[in-house]
């Protein structure tokens, strides 16, 4: 690969610094701050006895999450959701995306009748708050399953493997991983993959900014992206030993 | 390849009847039907002379889309978004993911500080909606332009580029082409992908509904839409010389 | 009567060319594509086996409707009503009355605890649509229970009669029968009228546009409305037997 | 005519007791208490120095209304308006024809570039109350319009004539004028006539809730409608000279 | 204290003349029209045999209030509520402090499982309208609890106590009673004060406009206050034994 | 006073351990993380080269407030607002009350035509939360402010003072100060209190839950708080000089 010339000096295939603090605040079942270099997203997860309509009756639970990100956690003050009375489509498109990674390693028989509820919102933000997401909300939901485990009240792990998220794109013409806000805002490729623990593709989102991609930057793209979400897997895998 | 399952008989590698009818609709610049077998969409293409405030005084134009589908184009009824109060988050996802396909072929600065807006009305639902809307949008967008270049308000072509989309999927293991909604409801992966006349890629968008995908089957998945979309292309050519 | 004027070269008690095409979507149980001239509206009737609340448990039906027109379907793009989040006076004005027509001529005892919801999208306007709205859905409906009465989960027909309408109006100084949008924009006087086959009147909306109008003028359009709802009611049953 | 069977006692052609107050409220430019008996109806006029954007440069100005229910003007409460967050299709129905009927004797153009805003709250409901907004908000935009003149602010007056309104309706086969709630919710047809003070027609609008109704009896009821406004535009005479 | 220099002339210690109507308007169980000079607030009580969720099973009633002002109740023109879609945050504080205050003489074990809804609107306004509405809606709520009383629904009386408020504020230096809007709008600060028959406190609302106070000018306000709840209370006696 | 039976063993006259952490997040020109005892509220005070409509043109600034609690900042999840599409009354009266306060010590002639965009999100919760926001955000706007000094973008300080906030209330008969969550869900009064830096109050918000209370408790209480908010001010100026 060619010198880096990354605003952050990193090399094309590494990450950021990261971290992945558990037990964040109190009251939360799950509860992970998850910081991916100056990306900061507290991730709580809620353990709810009820399931949506659609899921009533059928003796399987739900998983599902919400995103948001507070006004002033981006370089100029955003409109806060709430005062607007609308979610965006950009955090309709978050919230859905992980949820539905969020459901990719649940097995919702063995969760019974109940809904892991996450909540992932932004701190502050400098690119990747989505990928930083996945990563925190799945050691938050971790934590609370195996509370529902300890308390005995599910005797099957309703969790069937890890699931991380990274973000991988192609700047100033040379494929790179975990794209930060100066990256993010001038790459011409930006792809979002999602992996379980064990390497199997759960959501690949990958969208040309500028000129359209072709089929070899987007095998490159994936290499980078899968020797992420190994390591962020670790990561995951410390964190819940601590 | 294996033999075929699908429900509709068809090859793994074949895109339904697809018809592209233009001048659907009397009022607007471009107006297109277009048919993915069962699945018919209203594209139109309306010059607006103005642009979204982020745009103005740039001297660029804009693109954007909106999507809808009436309340029983689908099996059961659906209801309807405006007596609702707001549209969904898969709305919403989609309506900006047609914006975006067609604003990858558009030169921003030639088309002038104008909009093209882009309406997509499902009128019958058989899966693979966003496809086609993407598919016809740019047909309707293509006669819309034509216009502007016939009554020489613009002097230079906008259009950079054909755009066109197709979904693909692993049907019951096997990668298949352009899925219905038996086989939409049914599949374990479901990819779209939205790809220039040139062959380049502006969008993946793949989900496991099921299991986990692995690199080698994307590679398939990719191989049969690249192929689906160049036929499409075709197709698009075929009607624009009517 | 006077020598016509009308943009159209129609004589004054003439309607537009009107076609009723049954079946013109497949998922609904009843899907008429209805064109008064150029004015093209898609009423599909839906069976849905719930009743609202303020008829539960009270062994009747209800017969309701919903109206849209897409965006580009005038001259001049309007907004989506599903983006502004509200559905304008008028819409709610046209779907009530929609309703009420519909109601008029059905036994809602005979009907049971089910609702025949009808939409009615505007595809295509140029001005009577809801007129042709009116006289499409009914259509629609028939075709509904039909199939109600076929799978003999009625036994008894809950349709009393015919129920068709068409606008009449006072063009310079003329009363016209199904006005167009040149009319229409241009008229003194709107009237829109609503009577079941056997020429009952179920509905009278005039309204001065510009000067008041007379009792006796008011006389000649009822006239010019019954003799043009004769007719449609007479095109409504010659579609339904093919 | 028959025996009357009212439940007021009245006789089929006689109007409920009438008062007009004027300066109910002090800070409006108008503000009347309309009563029809029983129905209670606070009628205010604002003169505001804007117009809404269709009219603006336009050197005309505009008149509009709003109406209202108090939650507790009806024998159960209603659920409130702005709690809700909408107003129902009924409330946009009724204030789009009071603002029809007003500006049909409004000339824009000796108004100048300001809005006559009429806001009709209804403190007590007996049926009628849109026929009691509009008879009373003539009277508000009366006053309103005086003081413009009085200041000088106008020099020639932009009202050309009287409007007033009424209902009437076929109680239990006979026609009767003016519907108290006890008539309006068991009457087959109900019909508001709105009309100027010279008797042209400004707006006609009859429903049949029951039984359809004939030509014969649209008549009557017109009749009977063309009677009682008369009286209406004397009451509001006789109102304008206290 | 000093020369008063109150607009109105009144002495500092001074309400305006309040009167409070019963029965103003005839469907809803209590109906009182209370003015506070040209403050003039429409309070009715419904009676309504349900609870919110939250008390749903638990065999204790509600108490709740909704407050609105009509829009030309003010100097200017407001824009309704019902039209904007929402309610303000100054509405939403009003109308929870009546329902507070109201609720603290309440013993809702007594009133059973059935909710008082009391509706406060402003039909004129010159300072002090949530006071005003405190001070009617207990009257209008005692006459709902008579009927209960009456019809022997209730045998024991749920109501402990009165309940009224007023307005004090430093107007020019002065600490003054009953605060006017000439003296609102100017006045450095401004406290409503919630009080029962026997002199407890319920609420009590500071807030500095202009300058901060020290706790000698909040101690002589509670005293203006407290004389001033005691008089109010003696009216709502008066206008309840007529 | 009597011996302490608060549950988390505080005398009555102690405050929960507060720290005041400036920097908390990068982008804004303030920003502060909060903790009184277990409430956590993260506050940023950003700068808007915009004033809002009824500030334009008149040389003024203004300072404003919106406040959030993320979902699970609490024992059970709580919807979250933007989901809801609307504030909450209680949210919109705190951020009221945070606006008011914190403009109770600006000179906003000397801000300029700028705005001062308080943002209070708490992450955790255990009562208290609007007196920690107001503590925290005066903080974060004197380091915005700060910021406009240094950058010599204003000349002379447009803050006057101090201001913090604090709750007392009477738990188990006692007075005490600053109640945790386990005290405010059971205490009999509760007091909001916000006092500047000299001593002035700027606003008192008394509310009785259970009994009324009386004018000597008041003071007890006003007492408490006054000395509370002397030992937030000394803490807000510690933070301030690291």
């Amino acid at each position: 690969m060619t010198i880096s010339t990354r605003p952050s000096q990193r090399k094309p295939e590494n990450l950021r610094p990261v971290s992945i603090i558990r037990g964040f605040t109190k009251h939360a079942e799950g509860s992970v701050l998850v910081k991916f270099g100056d990306t900061h997203v507290l991730c709580t997860a809620s353990i709810l006895e009820k399931v949506p309509p659609h899921q009533k009756g059928s003796g399987e639970g739900w998983v599902t999450a919400e995103y948001g990100m507070l006004p002033r956690a981006t370089h100029t003050r955003g409109d806060r959701e709430a005062a607007k009375g609308k979610q965006s489509g950009r955090t309709q498109e978050i919230q859905r995306l992980i949820g539905r990674s969020m459901r990719s390693v649940f097995d919702l028989k063995l969760l019974g009748e109940r809904t892991i509820h996450l909540d992932c919102d932004v701190l502050q933000a400098d690119g990747g708050t989505r990928t930083a997401a996945i990563t925190g909300a799945f050691v938050a939901a971790r934590d609370a399953v195996n509370q529902l485990l300890d308390k005995k009240v599910l005797s099957k792990d309703p969790i069937k493997d890890h699931v991380a998220a990274i973000s991988v794109g192609i700047y100033q013409g040379v494929p790179v991983l975990d794209l930060d806000y100066a990256e993010d805002s001038a790459c011409d490729t930006d792809m979002n993959v999602v992996m379980t623990g064990e390497g199997g593709i759960i959501e690949v989102q990958g969208t040309a900014e500028g000129a359209a991609f072709s089929r070899a930057e987007l095998d490159q793209l994936l290499s980078l992206a899968e020797s992420g979400i190994k390591e962020l897997v670790q990561l995951q895998k410390a964190a819940l030993t601590k």
